[in-house]
């Protein structure tokens, strides 16, 4: 069609996993916590079932980032309310990087970011992580309008020390982006990086960790002045009355969220072993999935096989990846059911 | 901050209606619904309060898509979820308007499209309306790559007939951009263009006829082909489960929204009758507001009287619009309350 524009006609577009509509299967493909979200968030949403949907929401979403002030210990002028992650990262990608603007990260990652540059015609600088995915150090030397740092990372569920990022941050111009939609199930979080550095965001998202990516809820923190710039791009009413409603209870409902968090980090060990066992290499993961690889063995047909089977994990066919299956951390009845599954391959 | 996008730093971003948080103000400011959503709308979203939220919702919206096929008779490829309609004035955007590339509209009309072509580094061709607001010849020796027609237009209310628009689609290049968010308001709609023309784009809204501004529910009508462009940039999960199950209930109790839409049209005309009886011109409205202008005096000041006495209305401080108001058509109460207003301030 040649009205679209060429990068876009030429371009994918990111490819989510797959969400089968019903069905039992187990589903362990995309980073959703299998607890429920706390009963205060769910009785924040039938609340919300009432004539007020009729009202357009509050634009800027004042009472969630309110509530994320109080919760994380910040003005509510360094919070910012996405519709999820994914909507923070394209009002980044559009306030900072125009046609030629280069933005770095190491790679494999989250693939959203390449799609999200191309849209805006940028170019990605893209490092490739060593076999541990530990930082490359040839970041430091590297140049950009942005860095994005995915931590945890996403496949690999590695996480970096906040002394390497801060490095990266201290005294240079780019806009130092860590993604930290797992950060719950990390040891650390970058989010005092932000009251030193007038060049870090932090995003989060309530997703994983908060049992709510039905919901679509993100938080951007960063300097007043560079929110103020994020929010132009921003549509109007990015967040649902429904959506600041549930955020507002789940950030004052910390204890269930961490509750679950332990439980899926005691799993996640429980997996991590498991799948050692039966001849998996698993990076040590501070997220709420793992990275299985069997190096050099195309785990393409293993997932298609556990697909068969009613198990749904996601694969990625790239070069990097390919020998690997990435797993959510489900519950221990999910995790026994895809060991089963998969000691049934062989 | 030097590492924003100048065209980014230079904007000011759309500045959407006040929305006051709580409060007991009479709010005819940005064209909210004044009955409430349908009972089935209320009872699906109190049926989303459970565990589910934990999941990703559908990224194409299947159901929703689906249920807007069946009500408006178009196969569900035609059908395209956004998180509101500017989330799908965003996605278009993006998909046909690079640097330089041309975007026309007449103005002045809703000026999120000026924001939108900015940020793309687009340019904006406008070509201004007449006093009576019907559209103005010139558009056909126009050219660009989209052309964006509100109609019903916002701020003028006025209604322009669709052979007019269709001379406009029929062998031309551009993709012409209906914007329809007024549309049940109005005696037609452009959907069976879509059916005739690839370069025909028809955007809807549930905001307005179907009570669900705090929502966020928008839809794409167009060519597959086309949809598929835009669902390219489009977040992966723009739309929650809350929204998608709130939208196909909507859609199924259309009598529901056409009862009130009835509602309102007749208490537009008698808005617009007593209006003119106070001094004010107003123009024949097809939307869920009108425009009352008193030629050559400026209402910033009326609209901040009517402020101070808790009636909320809509001033516009451009040269085009600084003598108007615009009036969202609320409840008889509510429209007896700003009239009793309007005279009081004489």
């Amino acid at each position: 069609m040649s009205r679209v524009r060429p990068v876009v006609e030429r371009m994918h577009g990111y490819v989510p996993g797959e969400q089968p509509r019903g069905g039992t299967v187990v589903k362990l493909n995309t980073n959703e916590n299998p607890y429920p979200p706390a009963p205060g968030v769910i009785a924040a949403v039938a609340a919300c079932a009432a004539a007020d949907l009729r009202l357009y929401p509050d634009p800027m979403a004042t009472a969630l980032r309110e509530a994320a002030a109080r919760r994380y210990g910040v003005a509510s002028e360094h919070v910012l309310v996405g519709n999820g992650s994914d909507d923070l990262l394209t009002m980044l990608m559009r306030t900072f990087v125009g046609p030629d603007d280069v933005v770095v990260y190491p790679e494999p990652t989250y693939s959203l970011y390449d799609t999200l540059v191309t849209i805006q015609e940028g170019r990605s600088l893209t490092i490739p992580f060593p076999a541990d995915f530990a930082l490359p150090a040839a970041l430091a030397d590297a140049d950009g309008r942005v860095l994005i740092i995915c931590n945890p990372n996403s496949p690999s569920g590695t996480f970096t020390p906040l002394d390497v990022i801060e490095d990266l941050a201290r005294g240079r111009e780019w806009i130092v982006v860590v993604d930290e939609a797992y950060v719950d199930f990390a040891p650390a979080t970058a989010l005092p990086l932000v009251a030193r550095y007038d060049n870090v965001l932090v995003l989060r998202s309530l997703s994983k960790s908060f049992s709510l990516a039905g919901m679509r809820i993100g938080l951007a923190f960063g300097h007043p002045e560079l929110l103020a710039e994020l929010a132009k791009v921003k549509d109007s009413y990015n967040v649902s009355r429904v959506a600041i409603a549930a955020g507002v209870a789940a950030l004052e409902d910390y204890t269930w969220m961490e509750q679950n968090v332990a439980r899926i980090v005691a799993s996640r060990a429980r997996l991590s072993k498991e799948l050692r066992a039966v001849g998996y290499d698993v990076l040590p993961s501070a997220a709420n999935f793992v990275l299985a690889r069997r190096p050099g063995e195309d785990q393409g047909a293993v997932q298609a096989a556990l697909r068969e089977r009613g198990v749904l994990v996601r694969h990625f066919a790239t070069p990097r990846l390919a020998d690997a299956l990435r797993i959510s951390v489900g519950t221990d009845e999910e995790i026994d059911r895809l060991l089963a599954e998969l000691r049934a391959l062989g």
